[in-house]
């Protein structure tokens, strides 16, 4: 018998998903072992297109601010067609809707990006990473799987004679993954004909003049996409034809795309020194229907779902499936969650793969179409591509995915009484939808900016949603100054905190934040009329190391030169205040009123794990 | 004779001056030996106050966004004072102006700051750091230093029997400055009776309510100023009896502070469990009117004047000293400047240390009075104080600072005949202020966002002019589809890029930036409108390995949802446009009409080294 290592999560594959489902238990302190099989972090070339949903889960763990300033800006889309050989700009349109997020669209290399999540990783010690490395063999006993101390997964790796045992692992290995072909699964789904395109990573020296700004261009010469990069790289999709694809795959000269390139590009000239990547790659959208077998092996990213990479969502995508995942895998490990809420992955990011495979066949239907709509203006090449573009800077960011109702989300109801259940054992607790009519259940928690009460700092409120693993509760209060509302707060606050209540039930005594609920306030009242230390303790936990915490508390006032006095406004709440928990990942769980605790309970009672 | 080193410059002390001094010379290639008694940089208390000039500047080398995300904001001042024993809040104001900068006054550990400052240093190859060295003896050779390329400095330091020989010396060592007294040169001014204070850098344990707020607290057992810091630290400034300052200066313990601390801060608990660090000074305000000797040794920072920690500026105007002296010096000796302009290092920052010093003598007393002013509010002990903190918001925050007319300095006019002088010879060239109504000639260049005209994105327009000792001329151009408009711009543009024009002279062959001069075009027209390509070329320099430069022309338009689209206003430039010289120091030197060529030619004229 071989020595054993056991490790409560094994991850194949340490790209964007693989890494982001690193962060979280490098974060969470779960003890992982992560294997990749290349050397080290991509160098070059792959996905390089940040969605703003994106960049504010980056931003949860604290980095993403940093790779915002470190990405490159794209703000036009610019529409180009060719009619009668001569190349003519067609429209400029804004590529983001603004107010949805306080991040937009952004290019950065997939390397730099891996290296920053590998960077947060390295300063964590419960993560194992072995590169060079696959896996060779792997066996799931099914007997033990519903034990929860078990360790059901076996595996070997091609690295070490030593058997690695685990309780979960989650297969990130990318569109020929190895751990969904060892289970029998497949991507379903097909290549479309004469759909190759190349792809070339470079410095271009042109006179095209909008080379700064994202292009679609139809020429008769062919369609070609250019996304500007950071530094002075632009990224330039080419459209080629089968023989060009087949001749690349033989010499993998980039002269051969940049040939088609410069013929789309007439009259421009291009040019280049600097040529850091290029590849070519043929369109297909497939999807692996299953995301998780026995609720212990999970796959994410390209392993299940791979598309074009026209809409630039890939790289998104795979990340926040491995979001989605993580948090709730180690409040199972760390036995404050009952595993069920593990089928959740399935349930909430499958649909969002089957939507994202839609609109990238839209996209591509889009961009490569040469069809003019017969009932638009004919001279419009891009008539079919418009919509899907309008489409792509709303919901397809990644901040439109609403996950539907499961035992980790209630639904929600436009009528008063919903969520007013006298009966805790109540098994679907339902929000009110119309005590906060610009939050979605399901959505993620939409920003606004407030000012800490303690140092009056404007703050975006998502930025103290940080992604421990901890649940918040974030109670509006209203005018707390005023006796109806300051009473109303109160009764919550007793209920919560009581010695019997929910949060003393499920918050660990070890500290750990993983499945743990903080509570944070917004009042509406005027600052300097609220005086902390009357607070309710809850509200500013004391650590008798560091003292209070003075981040919970918030007030819906205007800074003076900054802004800020809009949030209530901005999530449709009115001046009586209501509550709404967010879960670790940002995503609404429920709206209530102040009284509806009964409702918050149930509604925990259902995972929760209590001591 | 012993070998001997060669150096263009030898920094003595790396605090922030000495770091300042050295970044400078770091970015512009200049070969430098830094001396430090030291073997690091601050572990822990000193400065920790930031200005909004400072962050600018540090942002001007690219690291301030990133120590500005590290530091706490000081938002609010709230004065306290007992009346009775009672202690009660007297009032909360705002702690900077806004619109002032787009940064405010922050808190960092001078540690901190000195570490981004090495870090950028190390990444450049010119600089030598010598820690746990001190300078022995200092020679200078009278006879050589009229001659440009001589050495006239002769140093020895005590780890090495090596000469070293230099052009120039900058001595950055503090209070005690060796390099000063060496020139036989003195600080001058005196210590305040009583005043003595401790200071205290902990994590607070304590139920006074405006903990993470700026405080100055006036009560009957003393005067305390709470100044909040990153993570959970507040540093304590405690006024304290000349008998409890001369214990503390016997055995340094800080319990002997933290009683002092707890009588103030009645009948508010306090408590500590991490004390970082703790000291104790006495106020005093000193000053050496000598600030450079022979033009070849300079003295920057706490070795010409100090102060009492109370305004927080010392820090601050310590490196903004070395920041005007470092690129005057890199000019000199990239052979691109007359060696005089190193006179206006002592005639612009030495009335600056006047004003520092002035300022913190009303700032000490409004702080440590106790008399009340009779013709005010009887019981506001604070009528001495506010006049100095609002000044402190405006103009004491470095951004008020405005260098007078010199050979690196226009004067201001307000006469449209002014600057308009045919005679090129001119030795004093005039700036016509009413064509730029909020930019002041001599004060740093106010930033305004602006678009860019190729990619859209929104930039603060002093965030492109950056610190390489490269001068910039902002041409604002108005509306450039209009016919008028255009032809001044071309004009203008045709006079710069003439082979015989200043560019041509001035700009090195080697592409170093010291010395040179960027144009930049800030137009009013709809962006969509101006095509790139059809631009002067001077506006979009072309390079053969990396192309176009696509970042010096701005449209002051509307952006989609980020505002934008106010330059013209928020510089007070009419549709006529003008242009306006920023110094490689962000300093304005000429504000001219579009076709006050001849103006801008005279003022380069004066210090110009041309080829
Ligand atoms: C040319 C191109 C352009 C793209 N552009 C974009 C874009 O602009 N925006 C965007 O969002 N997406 C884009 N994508 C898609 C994006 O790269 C992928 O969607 C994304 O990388 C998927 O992440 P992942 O972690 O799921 O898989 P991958 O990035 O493929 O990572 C899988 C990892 O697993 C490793 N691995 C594979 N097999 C094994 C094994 N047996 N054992 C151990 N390790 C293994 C691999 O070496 C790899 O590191 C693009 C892709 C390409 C090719
Ligand atoms: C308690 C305290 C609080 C303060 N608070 C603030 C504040 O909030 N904000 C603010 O802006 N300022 C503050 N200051 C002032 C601030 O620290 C100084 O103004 C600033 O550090 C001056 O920078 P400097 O580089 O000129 O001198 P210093 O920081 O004193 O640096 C001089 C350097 O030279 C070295 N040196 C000295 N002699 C020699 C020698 N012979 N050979 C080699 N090296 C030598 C020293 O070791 C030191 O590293 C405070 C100072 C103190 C003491």
């Amino acid at each position: 018998m071989t020595a054993t290592d056991y490790f409560d999560v094994v991850i194949v594959g340490a790209g964007p998903s693989g890494l982001m489902a690193t962060t979280w238990m490098a974060r969470t302190g779960i003890k992982t072992l992560l294997i990749e099989k290349k050397s080290g972090r991509t160098l070059a070339g792959h996905a390089d297109g940040l969605e703003s949903r994106t960049f504010e889960i980056l931003n949860s763990f604290g980095f993403g601010e940093s790779i915002w300033m470190e990405s490159n800006k794209t703000i036009d889309v610019c529409l180009w067609s060719s009619s009668g050989g001569y190349l003519r700009r067609d429209s400029v349109s804004p590529n983001h809707e603004p107010g949805l997020s306080r991040f937009q669209e952004a290019t950065l290399g997939q390397g730099r990006i891996e290296e920053h999540l590998l960077n947060f990783v390295k300063q964590h010690s419960s993560v194992k990473i072995k590169w060079e490395t696959v896996p060779i063999s792997l066996k799931i006993s099914d007997g033990k799987c519903d034990d929860p101390g078990s360790y059901p997964i076996e595996m070997r790796n091609d690295c070490s004679e030593r058997t690695i045992r685990a309780r979960y692992l989650v297969g990130c290995d990318g569109a020929h993954s190895w751990v969904r072909k060892r289970l029998g699964l497949f991507l379903e789904g097909d290549q479309t004909p004469n759909g190759h395109w190349g792809v070339l990573d470079c410095i271009p020296i042109t006179d095209f003049p909008d080379i700064r700004k994202r292009c679609i261009i139809k020429s008769d010469a062919g369609n070609l996409m250019i996304i500007p990069r950071e530094k002075k790289l632009v990224r330039f999709y080419i459209q080629v034809s089968p023989l060009v694809a087949a001749r690349f795959k033989v010499d993998y000269h980039s002269s051969t795309l940049i040939a088609v390139l410069r013929d789309i590009l007439q009259p421009y000239t291009f040019n280049t020194l600097h040529i850091e990547w290029s590849t070519i790659y043929t369109i297909g959208q497939r999807l692996c229907s299953t995301f998780s077998v026995m609720n212990r092996i999970f796959l994410a990213g390209d392993a299940v779902h791979t598309h074009s990479p026209k809409a630039g969502q890939g790289m998104n995508v795979s990340m926040q499936d491995s979001y989605n995942l993580g948090w709730k895998l180690s409040s199972v490990l760390r036995g404050v969650a009952t595993s069920e809420i593990l089928h959740t992955y399935q349930t909430e990011r499958l649909p969002v793969a089957e939507r994202l495979i839609a609109f990238d066949r839209r996209m591509c239907f889009g961009i490569c179409s040469t069809e003019k709509d017969p009932s638009e203006n004919a001279n419009d090449r891009f008539s079919n591509l418009r919509p899907t573009l309008s489409e792509e800077n709303s919901c397809a960011a990644g901040i439109g995915v609403v996950y539907g109702p499961s035992i980790l989300m209630t639904s929600s109801s436009d009528c008063d009484s919903a969520a007013n259940v006298e009966d805790t054992q109540s098994p679907f607790p339902q929000s009110k939808h119309h005590l906060a009519t610009c939050i979605t259940v399901g959505g993620r928690m939409p920003s606004q900016r407030v000012l800490c009460q303690s140092d009056s700092r404007p703050w975006h409120l998502q930025d103290r949603l940080v992604s421990t693993g901890q649940w918040h509760l974030i109670i509006f209060g209203g005018d707390i100054t005023d006796g109806i509302q300051k009473t109303r707060l109160n009764q919550l606050t007793n209920s919560l905190s009581h010695p019997e209540s929910l949060i003393n039930s499920i918050n660990l005594s070890d500290g750990s934040p993983v499945g743990s609920l903080a509570a944070y306030l917004v009042h509406t009242a005027p600052r300097e009329k609220v005086e902390f230390m009357e607070l309710p303790a809850i509200l500013r936990p004391f650590d008798k190391e560091i003292g209070y915490d003075y981040s919970r508390v918030f007030a819906d006032n205007a800074s003076s030169g900054e802004g800020c006095g809009e949030a209530y406004q901005g999530y449709g709440v009115s001046s009586r205040g209501c509550m709404v928990l967010v879960r670790p990942d940002q995503h609404v769980a429920f709206i209530g009123a102040l009284e509806d605790t009964n409702a918050l309970y149930a509604f925990f009672t259902r995972f929760a794990v209590t001591k």
